[in-house]
């Protein structure tokens, strides 16, 4: 029999006040081994949430949630807070569909403030709630975790901007853990480096050490004296002036973030203050892990894995899982097709440059760096600096290409607008996770980038049916001129064979992916199916359903996007009947976009458009997922049926 | 007759170099009087340009252009570098239909590196341009000028934190100009204040003067130095460490932004260096024009005015004008009438925050800013923050309104998605200039709106198709639960009366503008007009037109964009015609979203889609644009005859 456990007894934060430091240092390691118990069956991010343990539960033991505030940034690192939050029991049903989300969710539990999910906006949220705190008179506490990586991000320095001006009372806990997902990037992470280097670091704590052990008194100074008490809790911070201080806001020095009376004294003090103050916590991801600690870059977000050694157990969970892990056999992922088919376009071409905004394991560009280190641009966690760059390299005759995750190009909407289309700039989008993505639920799906990218003057954007179209797709979209998106879907290939020699598709023109052997040619079959990207092998399982039924039927991989191909569509008004099947959002989506030809053609085929309907898609494994949205072969089928 | 001017003999900005420091003092002068004589007629961005003159002289009498690239940041300040680059004989033109764009576009010259327009971008296409140049191994110079305002937003920052990791050879022209459009915000502007306050200011200034006169000896030293005279280098700026140069940019002492031979001198050594470098320059806004620098902001971006008073002449010419300067007569804006219809809902409920990103008096918010100071929140150039806090605001309660142009609301397109959307928070956006907005031209028509709002999940909208819906809109947007746009153009009303009685809109309801008196009740019409925001009246217009030839005509006022009027469409399809018309892109549009709900209804109505099409929309005014797109009584007159 297993010895009872802390955590069982936890049903709310309010059970970790009367815990001792010692007790909830047995309770993080509890949850430690939980963390790892669910997800090395579930998969999830596990070295972020192994090396937050600690700070969640001094900040749920300080704070009085969910009167307090506490707000996750990305949402990485908030296993520990679901698992005090009242949600142990459910944990087993992480990222499942109908399960607990892998990401705080409002919806969820009173405990989750915002729905995080994409990095960096932690800071503004929480300027929003200070400021909502101000104007109501109440007194309850706001504070945002963010780790090393999200704080580079543009938005992310906005609210610091604004926060440091408006003195809005709010802590920031920034979680350092010297690494971003991939690695560290930028002047900032160099910044938090030099800090930690400096001969003042150990002095500097030592002194804040001393300084809280005096306690109480200290406490009650803060809150008598107010500025003046500012002033000297400037005395421990590092002398060298930080860029924190220089934007009003008061900053510690370095504090071991796996040490919880440490952790938990300074939060108090720092939120007595209620004023801006930022806490800098030093943490190991994939602490308590072996495994993890040795390759958190792995860990940030993997598949299921055995618990004991960290080996791989199959199928990645994760959006941000690194290609390799999501290779099961021969068939390899689209991530994986792309990077290896980026490495022939460069190879080939000395003008390829490659930019990722922190994800190169994720978007498969891991052996590009290896190889082309010069050409291998990582800006972090920065998408807009990532498509402004890239409009400033193609202007310089360059071709850039900004592999992203479809989710997270969203960031640079504006940029890509702006900077990259209004002037035709030769930037080609990869865009990795188009469609849904499974576990990570609605804040990653990758079902609004071709709404949001066809709109735009001068793009044109291809969705490949297979992993063989992607590499001509790819190879299409760096010999053109002008913004191209090439979207594809994460995870595993259709099997087909890679194309030995490449293909230049011809621009704004389908191909018949299936056809009715009794078609008479020249006669019109009773039903074409007008596909986009994987959607075209579903629409050919269905179409054999239904030809079995005794309807004749084409199938056309529409290949692009816009410019959508005019006469494919003008042929298939000639069927009783069209039905548009895309993976991404109705409103705005392609099938609209036939529609928009079929009217211009003055075409009266009654015409049925398949794609996701405007409300949240949530989390769930991809197939599952998809034969809820009827976007499977028997969706597609039923959908026949009209 | 006139004394001949320096500037007539200004082919190119080679030109420059031949004069002497004296000659272009002179030479700024001409080019003030020419400024202020054009915009005088045209209006313009007059404040700006007349604060960066010497600046623009300076940086082309160093720089080699076009080889050099010199990136202006928005592109307010350009106008001296467009009569410098061999475009005075057609200043004149400036903003109008045909004319030069008040803004760098490279498809105006090759002088124009960049389509300037939105702010903070030009760091990061210098990034990418620097990148370009080593990876080429060519030695062309890369030098970007940004205000202190643009330099707050968030991609800026992404930028300096890349450049200052990578050490990417370019230099960043601050103008610190002591104020951006509207006030100074945010901690960064308090710390540029601060470096001018310092007593240092002035000895690290002398030094850095008295280095520079001993010239060329020190401009060799540091080419043949290297890494060692960087370090000296740093010895001339301010003390306290910077933020800049802890992100790893070697930052100037402020120089004085109208002295040219300081400029043209540090300018110089900062491109010897070859490294990541900021020249701080403080400049006066309307430098040489009274008027221009006792209102700066006024005179951001103005009508025609009084070349001598600088007195308002009449309608504005700028998107960017302040609310009171587009009033003309009785009839108020819609900026106005958005200004005061808040007025009215924050006097009514005290949970009503406004929120602007510095834009109080382009979005009609000054009175407000007045009236409720604790409500009104600036957050400077930093649209991301606007949005992120604003679903801080509404989770703590708050009923926030993100008041902003349509173009500058794409910035924070995925914040709009995440941070509001998908936990549908109680957000409202106040979308000012949507629609087509006249001189500014491309970067800046509001056409985007309605496709990349639409296909968000929870997101409903509206538009008002004159300003007593508008106050009604606003009325019923914030009494709603969940996110909800409103949309409206940029200038003058229909001068219908405003209500005195609020009214609550019935969610995705449309109502009738304009039905044929010969219409036999229970008769479908000829034509149906599904008409969307203020093309109503034209197409009651273009109705009353067809009429006259005998068709019986119906205009409906579609309210919403979303939820669409299901019942209003299905009673359109029974005429024998449909014509959707919205002011906005046709591809993922609005009357795309009417095409698809008639798919649904199995619904064959001939249904023709009048929209902006699928390319870039210049410069001009707006009923010159709007007829040229069709989008006025006459074209959509023409539009009915199919």
């Amino acid at each position: 029999m297993e010895e009872p456990r802390i955590l069982d007894s936890i049903t709310s934060p309010a059970d970790l006040k009367v815990l001792t430091n010692e007790e909830l240092g047995i309770l993080a390691q509890e949850i430690r081994d939980q963390i790892i118990d669910t997800t090395s069956r579930t998969g999830g991010h596990v070295a972020s949430s192994l090396g937050a343990v600690e700070i969640v539960l001094a900040a749920h033991s300080v704070l009085n949630a969910p009167k307090d505030k506490l707000i996750f940034d990305v949402g990485h690192q908030a296993y520990a807070h679901k698992l005090v939050t009242g949600r142990a029991a459910q944990f087993d049903t992480l990222r499942s569909y109908g399960g607990i989300s892998g990401f705080p969710r409002p919806s969820e539990s009173a405990y989750d403030v915002h729905p995080s999910g994409h990095a960096s906006d932690s800071l503004s949220v929480a300027t929003g709630l200070a400021k909502a705190r101000l104007l109501k008179g109440t007194d309850e506490k706001v504070v945002a975790l963010i780790g090393d990586a999200a704080m580079a991000g543009g938005m992310a320095f906005e609210a610091l901007n604004y926060m440091g001006t408006e003195q809005l009372p709010l802590v920031i806990i920034l979680n350092d853990n010297e690494m971003s997902i991939s690695r560290n990037v930028g002047a900032l992470m160099r910044h938090l480096g030099d800090i930690r280097a400096t001969s003042h670091y150990r002095d500097a704590r030592e002194a804040l050490q001393e300084r809280m052990e005096s306690g109480g008194a200290l406490a009650s100074a803060v809150l008598n004296f107010g500025k003046n008490v500012k002033e000297s809790m400037k005395q421990f911070v590092i002398p060298q002036s930080m860029l924190f201080e220089q934007l009003g806001i008061v900053c510690t020095a370095p504090i071991d973030g796996h040490d919880i009376g440490a952790l938990k004294e300074t939060l108090s003090m720092l939120l007595a203050m209620d004023a801006p103050a930022l806490m800098h916590v030093v943490t190991r991801k994939g602490e308590g892990f072996g495994p993890a600690m040795a390759d958190p870059e792995r860990f940030h977000g993997v598949g299921p894995y055995d618990p004991v050694t960290g080996e791989d157990k199959g199928k990645a969970a994760s959006s941000t899982a690194p290609a390799a892990a999501q290779s099961v056999g021969a068939v390899p992922t689209y991530t994986e097709v792309f990077g290896e088919a980026l490495m022939r376009e460069a190879a080939a071409d000395d003008d390829v440059v490659a930019i990722t905004a922190a994800m190169a394991s994720g978007t498969g560009l891991k052996r590009f760096a290896a190889a082309y280190p010069d050409r291998f641009v990582d800006v972090g966690i920065a998408e807009t600096q990532a498509v402004g760059m890239a409009s400033g390299l193609a202007i310089g005759g360059k071709k850039p290409v900004v592999a992203i995750y479809s989710t997270f190009l969203q960031r640079a909407f504006d940029q890509v607008v702006v900077d990259c289309a209004l002037a035709n700039m030769n930037v080609v989008f990869a865009l990795d996770r188009a469609g849904v993505v499974g576990g990570d639920g609605p804040t990653h799906h990758g079902i609004y980038d071709i709404a949001y990218l066809r709109m735009i003057p001068h793009i044109r954007m291809l969705a490949p049916s297979d992993e063989a179209e992607l590499v001509n797709a790819l190879h299409t979209a760096l010999a053109l001129e002008g913004p191209v998106a090439v979207r594809y879907p994460r995870g595993k290939g259709e099997g087909v064979p890679l194309p030995e020699q490449l293909e230049l598709l011809e621009e704004g023109r389908s191909r018949v992916a299936y056809e009715s052997g009794s078609l008479i040619e020249g006669v019109a079959p009773d039903i074409t199916l007008l596909a986009f990207g994987r959607m075209v092998s579903s629409a050919v399982e269905a179409a054999q359903r239904a030809e079995a039924d005794g309807k004749t039927v084409r199938v056309v991989d529409m290949r692009w996007v816009k410019p959508l191909d005019r006469e494919a569509i003008a042929e298939a008004a000639r069927s009783q009947c069209i039905l548009t099947i895309e993976e991404g959002i109705r409103a705005g989506g392609a099938g609209e976009a036939v529609l928009e030809v079929l009217s211009e053609l003055n075409a009266s085929t009654p015409t049925r458009v398949l794609a996701i309907p405007d409300q949240l898609v949530l989390q769930g494994d991809t197939e599952v997922l998809l034969h809820a949205l009827g976007l499977d072969a028997e969706g597609i089928y039923q959908a026949l049926c009209f």
